[in-house]
């Protein structure tokens, strides 16, 4: 999407020189750096401390690490050692392991002389479909919000509430959650955006960053916020991402979707989840008890990011401490939103009802004799 | 409550000198300040600047002012300008209001020499009224505590879940929603407290502080954890505390209660309030409709007041900005959770359900022939 007035993917390389970049989103959404990764250990660096985030974006980025690396070496040798060197930097990513397997699984049969433009084409292959599933879900839900705003007097406003950031910058492009709002500010439709901040790492002021590049009215909010928002009136329709969905339609998120789902049932608003369907895991039925949940450094919560300001003219970044060093902190990284409380999954292949029929009916080939 | 091994108040004078002390909260929990207020621009400045905070410790600190002021000179126009000055510094609190005209309102028949003593026993009435007030709350929650505890394996943990500061530090001494943390601690009943961080102004900060100065075990979370704690059968009773209760039990109280109650009721985990009678405003019916909700300044949302530590090895406290400067900023400031998620109200006067007619019955005087 747009940063300024140039349309950004997350990763992108070059034509010519094959040259691969990235956002280093440490940095977002104070400074935006892009940087170039050519060898191995530039991929892997980059996937493990976090330049890039996302499950989508760590597998088109593993795909181009393979690429790069069987460009200088198509070996098996230098394939497999590059096949454990990144699966290694974070190794319970699913789309991670997904990516690489699908890269070497491809290029194992063929002669090395041959590998290196495969290699490349399957990179460019996995980010372009990443692309199109989620430029569905815009489609798809941009319905939805029309549905809102022919409700509505001529013009007025749909007003959308989302949680963390299932955005462009932790896919290709697009993102899941934006990409609807991304199609309704190109369609010309009036929405404006309340994104919450989702401590403990505010992923909210991402989401931000990347509405305002793209020109999309939001008003960024603790929290704390959402449930009176709802309760005002204020919140036409909540729309969010997932970690991970069951195939009951339950709903794996950042810590705190659930507390916005709870608001959203309670006043009657609707809620939806963009889920693009590798985030289904076929294997899960109950997500509220099969799904662990991360306990994550406590450091998140002890200290935020931010932008020194007033006192430091330099807009230094810094990090500061908010609860006494003493105190014990918890770091629960997601939460369960139960299916009874979702009005509705946004797929690439249109919107269905949060259950297990409906999602067995939408994609048919995942239903075989076991699960169904 | 203790800090260190100390006990004190959140505001106390020498016996001897009457030197009156308060804790200059701003620094809380980062820095442990004490500072001697004399003159009336003193203890104006302490109320305005927010040295102090919570009502009944600004209550307590204006009357404090008028008699030191009185002591001073005690004529009629020492005493006017007085109230005015001091009525000035936040003009929408009630308990400052009420104050200054109790004091006021006693010393006007009084020869000017008799009112510096009478303004000092008036100092220490209001003061030790607040400080009965919460005691009796403690005494009365800690029955609900012992009620779980008793129905758990013998000594296990009794988990209390708690949103914002409504701590000794926000009255006189012990609190409202901790003073039956305080109690339970001190009878040796095993508790453990989930304090929410409570963004904007990051309060649970203080109320981790306040838990572990006396020695009360408890974990700091994000805001968003409670529902996800909850779910998971982590938390027994949450027991916030009440800005502004309507005469139905309708509960206005910092931003993003109403999702902790809204958890708290989708889990059955009981939701309690405590609740002084004081903060009963019996000329409101319906919370949701009738009680405006106070807009704050962008700030605090935009920016975190914490220690930096990693980068900067004295501790200085400093803001970090979060989202974007050019993202727009909402900060409704409270919420109202409905009294139907209300389990019950923990009142001086004992525990009730929130409804118009448990209120009514538990305060008889306050009910007059118009809004019965």
């Amino acid at each position: 999407m747009k940063v300024g007035n140039t349309h950004y993917r997350s990763i992108w390389h070059d034509e010519q020189t094959l040259a691969v970049s990235i956002i280093d989103q440490r940095w977002l959404p104070h400074r935006f750096v892009v940087v170039e990764l050519h060898t191995t250990i530039d991929f892997a660096t980059a996937i493990r401390d976090m330049w890039v985030r996302g499950a989508p974006l760590i597998g088109a980025t593993a795909a181009w690490g393979m690429a790069k690396a069987i460009a200088d070496d198509p070996s098996d040798t230098n394939m497999d050692a590059t096949w454990e060197t990144l699966h290694a930097t974070r190794p319970t990513a699913i789309n991670l392991r997904w990516a690489l397997d699908r890269v070497r699984s491809h290029l194992r049969p063929l002669a090395p002389e041959q590998r290196p433009d495969v290699a490349t084409r399957l990179a460019v292959e996995i980010a372009d479909e990443d692309v199109e599933i989620n430029r569905q879900i815009g489609v798809h839900g941009l319905e939805l919000f029309r549905a809102v705003a022919d409700k509505k007097a001529h013009g007025e406003t749909v007003n959308i509430l989302t949680h963390c950031n299932a955005g462009w910058l932790a896919t290709v492009d697009w993102g899941t959650a934006t990409s609807p709002m991304y199609h309704a500010a190109d369609a010309g439709v009036n929405i404006h955006v309340w994104v919450n901040e989702t401590r403990p790492r505010t992923q909210g002021a991402l989401t931000a960053w990347e509405l305002g590049g793209h020109g999309v009215p939001h008003t960024y909010v603790v929290d704390n916020a959402g449930g009176h928002l709802m309760m005002q009136g204020n919140v036409d329709l909540v729309i969010v991402g997932v970690d991970r969905a069951t195939r009951n339609g339950d709903i794996c998120n950042k810590i705190g979707t659930y507390l916005q789902a709870l608001a959203a049932y309670d006043n009657n608003v609707p809620f939806y989840v963009a889920l693009p369907s590798p985030t289904i895991d076929w294997t899960v039925a109950d997500g509220v008890r099969e799904i662990p949940i991360e306990q994550r450094d406590d450091a998140e919560v002890r200290r935020v990011l931010g932008r020194t300001g007033v006192e430091n003219p330099d807009q230094a970044l810094m990090t500061v401490a908010i609860p006494p060093d003493t105190s014990t902190v918890g770091n629960p990284a997601f939460d369960v939103t139960p299916a009874r409380l979702v009005t509705g999954l946004i797929t690439e292949r249109g919107v269905v009802e949060a259950s297990a029929d409906a999602l067995a009916n939408l994609f048919p080939e995942f239903q075989d004799a076991d699960s169904a």
